[in-house]
């Protein structure tokens, strides 16, 4: 049996006690009015914690973020299209592959691990009948953050259909949907939403409706069309996650009680100050131009960071974030999002002291 | 807020308290050793369960079932394959319209509500070429259990691969997937499996890994390559649902320690019995020629099927399962899945002989 231990990981991340009380609870059946109802509710406040049109749709996915990355890319556009990929880390690499499983027309934008988008680098595709921009507005993977105003003009001043995946962004930092222009915007039940993984969500402005009513992706689990016909009702095409979703349901309202996302954003804001003021005094390098309140990803710079994460899981029952592939060894990173708390940080900057103390930093 | 009520669903039913109790615990990290093992486990009592072949393997996607439905039309065939579609459904005409969206050669075998797939029909197509059947086992939506052990001689002396939908099956009736020669076998969490529901689960005999490797679909999500491959190291490659995953485990374990398979098959076998010979007295005809012991599907001869559900619902706190559709009013369902005993069998009862005296069946 798995124990668990203080999660700083970026997801799954811990949950509050009503979250987790409510997973203990049989599941109810889903085809009823008073499911239907609930849906509405978690299809209201998405709209409002994401501050989309009026007319935006909401589809809740039952799946990992991937799932509705490739539902977007799949749904909203089509051979036709002239894409540019930004392509900062493990999901710009993904938003690449997806476009080529699709045979979606694109060209990539690649930055250096821990860069940020220059103006330079994306005007330089200006005025050339580009249609769409993929981009994660937080490259999860090595912490950039990028800027999303910059690219939200950009592709204004193009006639660009925006995708956002804002996964692990959505309540750490500021995101207008309506006002950026952004089509699409995507995020998951497991990053600062907090509840268990299982359910991704994707925004949809007025634009994207049309265009997923307009297109007839080869798929039919990603089919967006099917999710929104169905959301008309309250309802899912397929059984969702019942229980997540309504996890998700009592977390909005949690948030929406405790003053909405402007106060999330500055809870999580806070934290990732607090971690950030101390962390400056152990031998690690921050590798990240530009932070989302999010997450801090670090590059130690005696050890090996996949050392650091496995001594700490096992010998301080403290989880932080790895990082895969060739970055295992470079970077690992410190999440800010789930139910944690100040004296969590310094329960973690005390177990790093000590491990410096150990001289294993 | 929902409250919970006594459930006779197909899905999502009640769990174990051992089960719930894990709902409400912090899900942890799962990118670690601990995670691995657990998903090891799950693989090799699922191929216990389904006794399949000792070089099966097993995905688990993170979905409905029709997503894992989707995922064994998109890997396993191609536009090379003639495929025999038994559409007796709901479920029947969604693999129909899986196989028209990917462009499968197919011929579909309609057959009517609640009737059973006779030798005559299937073997109508004996000596022509088909390489490939699809059949839900049980059809949950009109509860016809078809012949397998008819359909797999047939699957046999055809050299035909076969794709077993046994979604609301599993657990619940035999199946010997090595002995019938099923190459694929899907089943869901929310089933007799007992767990929330966001977990499909994919058996693939060595030829359907073969087959798997062999052919590259046109998507990223349902690419069963990459659930193989992550597998290896008992790992998934999107987030999975780490919560229902560690449910999965502990409800596998309370089968195997209450006696395996066979004990489970025989308590949920007594339960459809017990209810069935006490339904005798209510004026409902089964409408199914053969049953599994999953579900009892009923027509109620008086009134309209829709109306007892909701009356049992607001009035009694009892789900039975009602129908999409045009079989709304036409049938309803009992299911005897899910943590029941034979006292929720009676309190049922009770609740339909009191809505007889009220004249409202």
């Amino acid at each position: 049996m798995i124990t668990n231990k203080l999660n700083f990981t970026v997801g799954p991340v811990q949950s509050s006690d009503a979250v987790r009380e409510l997973g203990s609870e049989q599941v109810p059946y889903f085809r009823t009015p008073e499911f239907s109802e609930l849906m509405f509710e978690n299809e209201r406040l998405m709209k409002a914690f994401t501050k989309a049109d009026e007319n935006a749709r909401v589809c809740f996915m039952t799946g990992s973020g991937t799932a509705s990355m490739e539902a977007a890319v799949a749904n909203c556009f089509t051979q036709e299209d002239k894409v540019l990929v930004i392509n900062g880390g493990s999901f710009g690499h993904r938003f690449e592959e997806l476009v080529e499983i699709y045979d979606i027309p694109h060209t990539t934008i690649h930055l250096e691990m821990g860069k940020a988008l220059t103006r330079e680098q994306l005007y330089a595709y200006d005025g050339q009948g580009y249609t769409g921009l993929l981009v994660n507005v937080h490259e999860t993977s090595t912490g950039v953050h990028y800027d999303i105003e910059m690219i939200s003009d950009f592709c204004k001043k193009n006639g660009i259909f925006l995708i956002v995946d804002a996964i692990s962004s959505f309540l750490c930092d500021e995101f207008d949907m309506k006002a950026l222009g952004a089509s699409v915007m995507i995020t998951g039940s497991q990053k600062a939403l907090a509840c268990p993984p299982g359910i991704s969500i994707i925004v949809l402005a007025p634009n994207a409706v049309e265009r997923v009513y307009a297109n007839k992706p080869k798929c039919m689990y990603l089919d967006l069309k099917l999710a929104l016909k169905n959301g008309e009702r309250g309802q899912t095409p397929f059984t969702p996650a019942v229980a997540t979703l309504r996890q998700i349901n009592v977390r909005l309202k949690e948030i929406e009680a405790a003053g909405g996302v402007e106060a999330e954003i500055k809870r999580i804001a806070d934290l990732a100050e607090d971690f950030r003021k101390q962390i400056i005094e152990l031998p690690f390098e921050i590798i990240s131009d530009s932070m989302s309140n999010c997450v801090t990803p670090l590059h130690p710079k005696n050890v090996s960071a996949y050392d650091i994460f496995t001594i700490l899981k096992d010998e301080y029952d403290i989880w932080i974030c790895p990082n895969g592939g060739d970055m295992a060894d470079k970077v690992f990173r410190v999440g800010h999002i789930g139910y944690l708390t100040k004296e969590d940080n310094k329960r973690l900057i005390d177990a790093l002291k000590d491990m410096q103390r150990r001289n294993l930093l």
